[in-house]
């Protein structure tokens, strides 16, 4: 199949107790691509700037990515964002952001771009989501993540889109926020009524959980020694869900399936942060990813054996 | 086997979204007996005051637990915290504190203590802890806990405790301030080198982690649609994972047992939180327990199917 990224593709400013970079390539459209094109076949949508030179091109375009979609705006600057990470990458602080040529975006998607069987919308403005969705001619599944500015800001589009995606990734703070749900299991359920089959609630250094109208799953992240720079793993980590749900054939999003998405999200998202920006992805091989996820496998099952109600 | 808890016996007044009671039977012996009594005989060690009534003794002794070195301090009063919940329950203010009949206590155990083959040091101070080890004859397990106040203070005495205990218990915040390392791995890694055989970093209501030096495993908590009152859960936490380790013959310490010891933790702990004080865990029933462990195992398994490396 093919997944379709509508969303940012950036130039990073960052810093980290690790080091800093002045001009590293970023977006969400960029971290998701980088991750998904280990599964399928992936195409990006989105704005750059005159900025935006062969080598940016030749990154995005890793491992076969199209990028027909991504429209160069010639008098115009690449998205750009500047943030600095507190000593344990918990905290984060923005420092400057200039939309540039994503003030003016407006998603128009080639012929090639709205076949596409299942959709990422990335975080950008609901409306703009709603009208990706409006091209789309037969998606099979779409997923869609917002943030926090969305939902204080533009809450009525947002549930909109909610109600016309098959997966939604938040953070949880994102999620109990949208709801007014202390719980982020109540929240997961009220926001299934809406009509996803599937809400992922993302948990940062924690891990992440799935929860589906008859189905709970929850998976820790990747033990990680060094984190060097987070800029991009929520992104990644969708990468990697949804394009395992894509190779999967992403009808059903059954409960295996998604649980093995989770798994290749979560072992992506995990090499992301080993390096500033693209660097750690762009070298990344199938053999590292397939390690990590049957790392996540032994580090999280157990054996019941009934013992308590013995006594 | 027996487990003796040397640890808090307290009154708790608490304000959470969902309420607010001025005297709950808490503490951190309180909280780990209650969970422990589902597994193993268990003995509290700790001072009370004379403000401590029949009634409350006999929540103590739910399930057998022994309280003969419960020591009733006639002219004093038990311990007393005061604290306030904000509306998703991650955060608390204490509000107030009253050491009282805790403010001069020295351990004595009795000799049936002293004979315990397993002992969980809770939250005291270091030099406490230290009093408890020396009059403990031969035990199989020990299980250490405390906090961030004991870091800041009294940092080389509970060093010295972690180097002679097998089971260190912290939230993943204070192992990062004993270690001054970000990443929360690294610090299990490190402590591990002190002597304990395992480490195990409680993450709230995002789960736990165990981390031994040939393994890592993760469990992520009991999703609950509401959280009533948070007070004492790592202590119930701390009940289950000891109390399983106790029942299991806790002397090797193995893989498989500490997985399973962790599952009971935070299944008990689940319960916990769904009732003000004691109200949960003195009602509970040994198969609820065993059901939320089958949940729980449930939640967290899936297939690994290698699929990106057959790309």
């Amino acid at each position: 199949m093919t997944v379709t990224v509508v969303g940012s593709i950036a130039f990073d400013a960052v810093k980290t107790p690790f080091g800093e970079r002045e001009r590293l390539l970023g977006g969400a459209a960029t971290h998701f691509a980088l991750a998904a094109s280990f599964l399928d076949q992936v195409r990006v949508v989105g704005p750059v700037g005159c900025d935006f030179g062969p080598e940016d091109f030749a990154v995005l375009r890793t491992r076969g990515t199209n990028t027909d979609d991504v429209r160069q705006v010639i008098d115009g600057k690449t998205f750009f964002w500047r943030g600095e990470y507190g000593w344990d990458l918990n905290s984060r602080e923005t420092l400057d952001t200039q939309l540039n040529v994503f003030a003016d975006f407006r998603p128009e998607l080639s012929a090639a771009a709205r076949e596409s069987e299942v959709v990422f919308l990335a975080n950008i403005q609901p409306g703009l989501q709603l009208e990706v969705l409006e091209q789309c001619l037969r998606p099979r599944a779409v997923a869609l993540d917002s943030m926090n500015f969305w939902i204080e800001t533009d809450r009525e589009a947002l549930l909109e889109v909610v109600g016309r995606v098959d997966c939604l990734i938040l953070n949880d703070a994102e999620l109990r926020q949208l709801t007014g749900r202390p719980s982020v299991y109540t929240a997961a359920r009220e926001l299934l009524e809406l009509g996803p089959r599937v809400v992922v609630a993302k948990q940062g250094e924690y891990g992440a959980l799935a929860i589906t109208e008859s189905s709970y799953f929850g998976l820790p992240a990747y033990p990680l020694e060094r984190v060097v720079d987070p800029t991009g793993a929520g992104d990644t980590f969708a990468g990697g869900l949804v394009g395992y749900l894509a190779r999967s054939g992403a009808t059903e999003l059954s409960d295996d399936v998604v649980r093995r998405a989770m798994a290749y999200g979560t072992a992506l998202a995990s090499f992301n942060v080993e390096g500033f920006g693209t660097e750690r992805m762009v070298e990344l091989t199938p053999a590292e990813i397939e390690q990590r996820v049957h790392d996540l496998h032994r580090f999280t099952q157990f054996e019941h054996d009934p013992m308590v109600a013995a006594a």
